[in-house]
């Protein structure tokens, strides 16, 4: 990495007018960083022309700024950030921003400009509604873990793939960040201090806790797919039509539950946030059904695509034994419920929050749907194991809704 | 691998001469080829004065000769021997032979003679008894599983070595040799035709079968720990007193119950053998009484080290969690059974089997103890889930024994 160098505006022009065939020569670019600066540089690099062309230049920086002092972060997860895309790419067509160009040693991806789609949280939280996103995102769903799986690859080549996405520091952030320091009594932790008797009452559950030791053992050891390792509301972009999936810096070997449960997760977020957000009680319930409907929608097509591919493509000789795939199929439910309530816990009570909640600004209102977040996350974790089909998820909002 | 060639005996002299501090300068050196040539060559190198010290040359063939036409097998394999039995011994000190040298280029390790040692195998076809072995073999169990697994590691640092110890051409083996081909009408088979149809019931089973898909898919995506990967007792070398483990060529990152159960299954492949071997009930009695000890204190041995080790040397921020060490535990013990049934099943159907039972001339009594081993390892994998204690398992082998 001995010629890593972070690029200026001019110096990403620049970089963009010697990639053949991006932009016409006589292209007027203009560069603006557009990124938070917290992991990355976000360069949206225009043709100021009339119906000019722009991209995306993203590229890694060394270090995170999270917790006040930086801490070193590997440049490595831009070359899985962008091998993910393709792959992603390939195997759901259209799915991710295209990758234009990828440079390991400057960690910069070139990729497909996306600003007219928006943030989804950002939408959910305007209660805009989605209809295609339950079959786009169901479908990216089936078909990027499926066919990674041991279930559709030659075992050979899955264990290369595997071996080359071995993602250890992004993992650690989510093994801690989502699974253990919410869970304990640690310095990252804030939450507000009007729901501190419920996070006690988490800290104290051991047999809450013994749960997510368990679904952070699987997170740690389960290499079933490849995942895209962070799939929540904000790596994800969507217009009225289309959906387009981003950042899979954290993708690695993991197993299938852990990506479809971060959907779900930060749709109950949004879900919980309405508590606070929509005091009309009608406005605020048909909101909230929409989103429940949603995410049987996205379990459903889910798992029809998830039975069509393993009907048609699965190459494990075992694939056609009897009751194989239904079971199977509940082993990937009862870990998206577990891993769902995981992410919906760690983001009320750990370091990173949701703006879903986070703009709700009277404390009172947002200690309720705080507190209808981590309630939710509980009962997942903890009825997980008898669950069967989606609507059991369900049911858990809905009861946890009415207490 | 340019640099590959086969050494001769010769060569293999020469070489050892030019090994630092390996042998004295006025040894007199003489090897022998003493390997079968299905994988590797092993040559034994001697200085021929009194009390003169010996070698073991293991070198690995790109090929593999077993189903008559040969096929192409990674050297790579000899980089991973060589790293495991490196440390092996580190985890476990003299569990192995020690390495003095390692080869890349030639797939050569150099290592410790054992010719004063047996192979286990052999040992208990002639009912001999190893009174120190169970608390050996537990205890390496025990170490090298828990101590390369994310409860004692880093988590960064076992993700790097499970991607490492990738080998994906040895598992390969094992997915089809062990998992697959034995449970199918499958070419590579080889099974005494007077119990074709005790081994057409398990292919007409599809209770078996999908617990075996289970199994499977569990040996191709859990990587809880660096597994031996082919610890049956002919990978072990005992004397009266002492045990070595062998040949770690299979090492990757796997289940925790696969090398338990390799064990397991091939002390009870020798006790269903004995059904053949020794006609005199007392005798056969009393020896498969000994070896059913022996595996219940393998066990004892191994979770009382295994305990230990967790409640002195855990990482993991969850280890102190009530009731998670015990559930870890539990689940270990049902994949030793599912893998222990897995194996014994396949020795008896599948490609490659055990001279404990090869060795019964008489077919019709050769039959009998392979019914024996087909009846145990069915019952093993179908009765694992509800086992709790390894008393479970040593309940299955006698009800199977007395039916």
């Amino acid at each position: 990495m001995s010629g890593y160098r972070t690029l200026t505006e001019q110096e990403a022009v620049e970089y963009a007018r010697n990639i053949p065939n991006l932009f016409p020569e006589d292209a007027r670019l203009v560069s603006r960083e557009i990124g938070d600066g917290n992991l990355n540089y976000v360069f949206h690099i225009k043709d100021e022309r009339p119906s000019g062309k722009s991209v995306i230049f993203k590229q890694a920086l060394p270090y995170v700024r999270v917790i006040g002092d930086s801490w070193p972060l590997t440049l490595e997860r831009a070359r899985i950030e962008s091998e993910a895309l393709i792959l992603e790419d390939q195997l759901c067509p259209s799915s991710v921003p295209k990758v234009y160009h990828h440079d390991t040693e400057l960690a910069l991806i070139v990729m497909e400009d996306l600003s007219v789609y928006q943030i989804m949280r950002k939408g959910l939280v305007e209660k805009k509604r989605y209809p295609n996103f339950p079959k786009q995102i169901g479908t990216f769903l089936a078909r990027t873990l499926f066919l990674t799986s041991d279930l559709a690859m030659s075992p050979l080549e899955k264990k290369q793939k595997a071996a080359s996405f071995t993602n250890p520091e992004l993992c650690n952030i989510t093994e801690n960040f989502v699974f253990t320091y919410p869970f304990h009594d640690h310095p990252s932790n804030a939450y507000n201090p009007l729901i501190a008797n419920v996070v006690q009452r988490i800290w104290n559950n051991n047999e809450l806790k013994l749960e997510i030791a368990k679904l952070k053992e699987g997170f740690m050891t389960r290499g079933q797919a490849l995942l895209h390792g962070d799939l929540h509301t904000g790596s994800i972009m969507v217009t009225e039509e289309d959906t387009k999936v981003i950042d899979p810096e954290f993708a690695y070997y993991g197993p299938m539950g852990f990506d479809i449960g971060a959907v779900i997760a930060n749709l109950l977020l949004n879900y919980a946030a309405h508590e606070g957000h929509t005091p009309d009680l009608q406005e605020r319930e048909s909101y909230q059904t929409y989103l429940l409907e949603t995410i049987m929608e996205i379990w459903n097509v889910f798992e029809n695509e998830f039975r069509a591919l393993w009907n048609e493509k699965a190459q494990e000789p075992y694939a056609k034994v009897p009751g194989y795939q239904d079971s199977y199929l509940q082993n990937i439910l009862q870990d998206t419920a577990g891993y769902a309530g995981c992410k919906m816990m760690r983001r009320v009570i750990g370091l990173a929050h949701v703006s879903d909640l986070e703009s709700i600004t009277d404390p009172k209102l947002r200690a309720k749907g705080e507190t209808l977040a981590l309630t939710i996350g509980q009962e997942l974790v903890l009825q997980r194991k008898t669950m069967t089909s989606i609507k059991d998820i369900v049911n858990v909002v809905v009861a946890a809704t009415q207490n």
